[in-house]
């Protein structure tokens, strides 16, 4: 299979989209004369094109994109071409409205904006199938071709007739027989049991509350369409050119696609990362979705799009102080990207994408954006020698799709405890311990990881409560979070509150309630604070140590229990508190950081061979260093410790 | 006429919604040995049961019922039977979608959740009372009966087109001519009069605003259109089985349904009461639906819900602290209850609910939530003798939804000083001075109380007024905040912006201008705060007692009016200062309350010729009660006090 | 063509809304008793009489208003008639559903509230012309008619399938081709590209952000859709009465009409006038309505609608403390109108508007309410010699609704910088510094100007521009706030994120990004905070004032340029900074306020040869004003200075 060395061919890809249509031609060659000057040699082409390609049912136009295919390759630019099906062109919704999806309560969704296509619609993926084949057969051996980029931030919901047909197929082939479904659904409880398979529909507006495992398997539904019309793409186009790799972004820690079955059909995994230059925990959000990203890859992957300044759909959109692009941009090659492009290279001047900004920026050439795009292609250049390196992790963070959508459903104990924050709040503290993590399945093999983290995985399936107790009684360090082990599969209660062969191996001998927190209350714990949740527990007697709660109804039950290596934690310690333990359970487990004494807000990562070190501070910081060291950005050697200005950044060398 | 004591026969109801369709027969088995170790003797079996009993159209399933109905019979637990109409089978709402409510913008409400049924559906009213039929032939005759249960907390609303139909049917019977429609809606006003009935519609979706007397009726209608489909239920199995009595379950303090009315068609009037466990005026709002309850039902009345534990539908849902389920039952029966049930018996495993606790939490039997549910069987079956008795009160608060409705309009002074939060701080006022208090209607005969409170009446019928003003002329104090009789029963305003004949009674010469206060606003009055509203008003000469406005634009202007026993707040004063001026005006009135001397957070009622004494507070505290008593909890005597631990209650006979 | 002139006839109007149809007879003539003893000279009659006028499908019934029509005339008072359009009876929406507007979401607006009328409906269009000519033929001739009122503040927006229809046919004429459509709306992003007229919807709900110039020419195209409703009925009755003048009445600051156009098509230039009695900036927010209202009259102008005490649509509405409702009506006078009127006459008793205040309140002749009213009509009276007066200012504000509507665009770089807000702040600045100031089109003439403001606009045409450069290169001021010129006429970012002639003009040479700020926060500049908004600026070399930030990511970079008399500020100053910079610009440009030495809250205002001087303070002032004047008012002389009460008003002739 084709891999993402088949486009970086030795050198880190930097550039972004491309959206000529936008400009006249002489546009275009000034955009290449300052590509060229940036440092640029990747351009993203074709994402919004499909209108301009097929103007009217059928016809083709062509010639615009064999000029740019012509002119990039002649500047030694090399193209990731999109699939243009993620915004249709206006005709298709107005010669078949049933291509244009529905909400849950009937509105639709039509053209003027963008991804207003029904998964679902067979019309829609026929055309969409014509328009891919089309780009395939002219393409697919240009020169200029290095990797293929199906449809955008694949995230739409259907809930139509087309859907509800589809629905209906793909609920038939999970199970089988429609008793089967009503078991599944516990369809008993509200007199919800379905007499045929024609009166099963999408979770559509109710009185009161869903049933539950409607909606998640509407979320696995939603996911699995989506992935259908990705990979019949695919497929289209590895038909023709078998040696180019095939992407699709993904929106970062986008809770719509189950991002580990999608990653296994891809040949690059490619992610979309935008924080909020503003966000005080934005490195701290960006390592999370990068070292996610790298582990659906498996190694190397691509930061398909970030924005060089500030995007235009926050309520308040900032832009990126001095030096913080190039700093980003740096933390995720030292966190595994062998290509870092921006939506796109030049700012729109019209449409809704107008206000995001782009590497040349309304600004041109002489903007400060520009001028630190152009330094940041120049680090990259420095840093050729680390694409296709790796990163060893002896941490794994446990991450499933379908435990967050089960656990997001809309009645449950607490709206607040959403598996996002948690797993930031872990991930978080792992990062400011200067631990290297992975992210993992809960069913993958963990036997190359010392400690296992579960910040929460309310759905568990039985596979992976015996993956999770295999691992410990291997010699595996487990930590895990509250709300785990919930729920089966098919989001069933498990007897007790939570599997019975977890509370076996945490010392739990009864669950007796949840006691969720309200926003800004806190549980005093002994030697900390509990935030978000809380627990009434009675722990086994043979559990191996316990810290208690302080005060009130839950005096002196166990905030933190554990047996031998497993532990759990009943609460959300604060920050700081949370980074302390993990810790200290990661150096008893014989795992270290990458650096000892590292300031704050100072990240080290290392990649293959080389130790990046990045100060996302705003003071400039002196870091101990043991031993000598190459720095490939400044070409100096350093000893025993390096200097950082504000947001400065050393990659070493041994 | 059958009645409450039909069904409890000298005890207390103890039990819950038992729905086992959700589990094997094993556990039917296993629960029935829990039941009897609860002293469970009443379960409630079939309210989501429609598409068990009838899994497709025209199927009759009755052998599991059968089962359980001899089952429950064997072991000498009563069955409350319900009718399953609150949830039809998915395939009524495939084969008959105009079964479907509607709301204002016109969107469809369809299965997957409950209550997705269209009051004024033909089809589904037909499909309702067949299967109503089918039960009550089949077990009308079956000893485990105790009475039935009819739909489940009716609440759904329709704007659809056999609404509309519906409307007009109603709108005839109650105005006879359009004329007279025209005029009761006011339609001279914004063009809206009617030219044949055809054009008479649902308050659907406006530019701005709804004329609020269509809104009112619209309430008034489906109120009934609600009690159409109950009392068509109710006559079915009336016809099988005339001995038993009948119930519909409300929701507490609900408004959707005229609550007066709905009373006077049931045999038991029951509620669901739900108070967040985190409120610190939990017992105080607890209160109040107990005492409209027993108001609404004359005498003794069924709880027919509360939760053993957390409920599922709040943003955070909260456990009941150690004590809490015990002590809040027994607030019922104090309050005049015979019945103390739950939803559910067992906590579901699947479904949209399985996050509301149970009598069997997730946890099972050894659960902390199973075994307080076990010693409040166990305290009820010590109360047997209080089965029936009822409770004596000298202070009437008034209430009426019509009132209430035509209150919330849209567009008013203040979206404020809505009725339910008045209601309540009013109440509770009178909780925390001691003093017992019934609920009356404003037409109702006054006549038995010493005391009539109405915290704030929007709309009163001249009948309603009439009555008023003939409890004081007979010596009775009446007690009046703001907003009191400023329209009638149209929801026209009456002349001067309150009822003359009212003015005249309060000594108000002139209401010039209703002057409400903004959130985090109050008012200086002499010796007190106000809050959420003041009033610029003139006096009338002969006023026998003013407390004025200190400071602000209504400085010296009367907060507070007496003419003889007539008072008239218009302000609503802090808490402390409500409290103490009831309590003042019902010592006046020769009303004392229960017991003197009373430590906060204590609560006492008088129920027959037993006295209880609540301790909603967690700190223990003695309370002193003159003479000799038997505790009927404890088998012990108490001489002048009796001693509470927190949470805790003592039932005294003299 | 008519004029205001010809309805004033050398007297302030005063009067209001009057719907007798809600009233018997009897009420009518009490009505013209209290009009007269309350000086009322001008009632409105007719806004929403449609179903009255014409109560089925071509009935008509006016003997009703020939009996009010004769009775107004009969006691002097002169009758404003206006064509009842903005409500259709609910025959209408019955009998043609497509009358009935639809949103985004494709949800219906019934009857039952007003303004369910679709502008693109030709059914709706040929009713409302029908009664509008049945008005006009039958009144024209009567006496008692001195103005035509056009429905009611036209605000309706439809996105149906008729105003489709009209949509493409706007924009055929705005566009001429296709292919310029798809150029003015950058359609070639997001693959938006038309290849039909058919295909151009409204902008109907998308799954993510709307085009924005479909967006700007769908409010275009909405303001002219309601015009030509309105042009349509006054071209009815102007054929009928040419001598008679005619108005719409505007909401203020209303963001959904071209003021400027539509006040091109208005005889006379009326305004609806609510500010909350509870804004501490009532006062300057009322100042700015006033100033704009009579800059689009370009002379005197109506004030049709305030209200006497209270409104009814705020969450919590405020009545009008003793003195306001005066105080706001002088204010009027003061700032050019020549109308002061209410809505309504006489508060409803039934409907949705019953709590909004009337001239009679629901306390009625012996409230306070109508006695304001009394004291407000005397003093009228007292002023009629500034009727038909004119206001000269040396200061004009730009205001452009295409720009505001450009500017409220979904995705921007803050939804916290909206234009409404950063007028008011200007305005308010001049204001309080004692400036009057006109507000002007960015292409209208400044040339009597010696000061130009310019809060915002972020579209300006190259017309506008032109006339900005042409201005200071004949010696204007210029002041303008940041988000100024970045759009041309198609929302076209220009090149470098601001129109480089503008760029040249002010001193700056690179725009690198803007700052905006998050709510609460502020940055430090030299001398002053400023909020809301912060720019990355590179200054010219010739620039000849700068005022840096201080700290931050921006220190030491220009906050406010000067290059001769081009001002930029790229913050919004606090208040007293703003006040204090404009101040002196004023100053520099020889411009001074009405009076020196102005207290806070008090505002002096020339209008003709009169001094109005108000005090909007709760506290008694003494107002220093030069020289001897009579004080029309009390009818004493005042020397060298002026005492005025708590809201207290003089208007001096010198």
């Amino acid at each position: 299979m084709p891999h993402l060395n088949d486009s970086t061919r030795g050198r880190l890809l930097f550039g972004g989209d491309y959206n000529p249509e936008q400009w006249p031609e002489e546009t275009w060659h000034e955009d290449i004369r300052l590509m060229k000057d940036a440092g640029v040699n990747s351009v993203t082409l074709g994402v919004f094109s499909w209108s301009k390609l097929e103007p009217e049912p059928g016809a083709r136009e062509f010639g615009w994109l064999d000029t740019l295919m012509d002119l990039m390759h002649g500047n030694g630019i090399g193209v990731v071409l999109a699939t243009p099906t993620a915004s249709p062109p206006p005709w298709l919704g107005r010669l078949h409205p049933q291509t244009l999806p529905r909400d849950a309560d009937g509105h639709v969704e039509h053209w003027g904006g963008r991804q207003h296509f029904s998964h679902s619609s067979a019309v829609y993926r026929r055309h969409a199938a014509e328009i891919t084949e089309a780009l395939a057969a002219r393409y697919g051996g240009h020169p200029a071709l290095t990797m293929w980029h199906i449809n955008n931030e694949y995230c739409t919901v259907d809930h139509g007739d087309e859907a509800a047909a589809r629905f209906r197929v793909w609920l038939r082939r999970r199970y089988g027989t429609l008793d089967a479904l009503n078991t599944a659904w516990g369809t008993a409880f509200w007199s919800q049991h379905h007499d045929t398979w024609d009166s099963v529909i999408p979770p559509r507006r109710v009185h009161y509350l869903h049933n539950p495992t409607q909606v998640l398997d509407f979320r696995r539904f939603t996911s699995d369409m989506l992935l259908e019309c990705c990979t019949a793409e695919r497929d289209i186009v590895r038909r023709y050119t078998p040696h180019i790799p095939v992407t699709s972004n993904f929106m970062p820690l986008w809770i719509g696609q189950d991002g580990w079955r999608w990653a296994e059909e891809e040949d690059v995994v490619s992610v979309d990362l935008y924080p909020d230059p503003r966000d005080p925990l934005g490195a701290q959000y960006g390592a999370l979705v990068q070292d996610l990203t790298r582990s659906q890859a498996r190694g190397p992957w691509m930061l398909m799009e970030q924005a060089a300044g500030p995007v235009n759909w926050r309520g308040v959109n900032h832009p990126k102080p001095r030096g913080l692009n190039r700093l980003w941009s740096l933390q995720a090659v030292a966190r595994g990207a062998d290509a870092v492009c921006y939506f796109q290279w030049r700012q729109s001047r019209q449409g809704a994408e107008k206000f995001h900004s782009g590497m040349v920026s309304h600004a041109g050439e002489q903007g400060r954006t520009f001028q630190e795009v152009k330094r940041t292609g120049a680090d990259l250049r420095r840093l050729a020698e680390v694409t296709g390196t790796r990163i060893a992790a002896d941490i794994a963070i446990l991450h499933d799709w379908h435990a967050w959508w089960a656990g997001e459903q809309q009645a449950r104990p607490s709206r607040r405890a959403g598996l996002e924050g948690v797993l930031r709040a872990w991930h978080r503290a792992l990062w400011e311990a200067g631990l290297t993590t992975d992210f993992a399945h809960p069913e993958h093999d963990l036997g190359g990881y010392r400690v296992v983290v579960v910040p929460q995985l309310y759905l568990l399936t039985d596979a992976a409560i015996e993956n999770l107790l295999g691992f410990v009684r291997a010699g595996g360090t487990l930590v895990s979070g509250f709300l785990t082990g919930v729920a089966d599969e098919d989001d069933r209660v498990r007897p007790g509150g939570m599997d019975a062969r977890l509370r076996e191996l945490f010392g739990i001998r009864v669950l007796h309630e949840w006691w969720p927190l309200e926003a800004g209350e806190s549980t005093e714990c002994d030697g900390f604070r509990g935030t978000l949740w809380s627990e009434e527990i009675e722990a086994a007697d043979d559990v191996t140590e316990t810290v208690p709660y302080r005060g009130g109804e839950l005096d002196g039950l166990p905030a933190l229990l554990r047996r031998d290596r497993a532990w759990y934690l009943s609460t959300l310690p604060e920050p700081d508190a949370l980074r302390a333990l993990l810790a200290r359970i990661a150096a008893d487990a014989g795992v270290r950081p990458v650096l000892d004494g590292l300031p704050p807000a100072v990240e080290a990562v290392r990649r293959g061979e080389l130790l990046f070190v990045l100060n996302h501070g705003r003071e400039p910081v002196t870091v101990p260093v043991p031993g000598r060291h190459h720095d490939l950005l400044t070409g100096t050697t350093v000893t025993d410790g390096v200097r950082l200005d504000r947001y400065g950044v050393a990659v070493l060398r041994p």
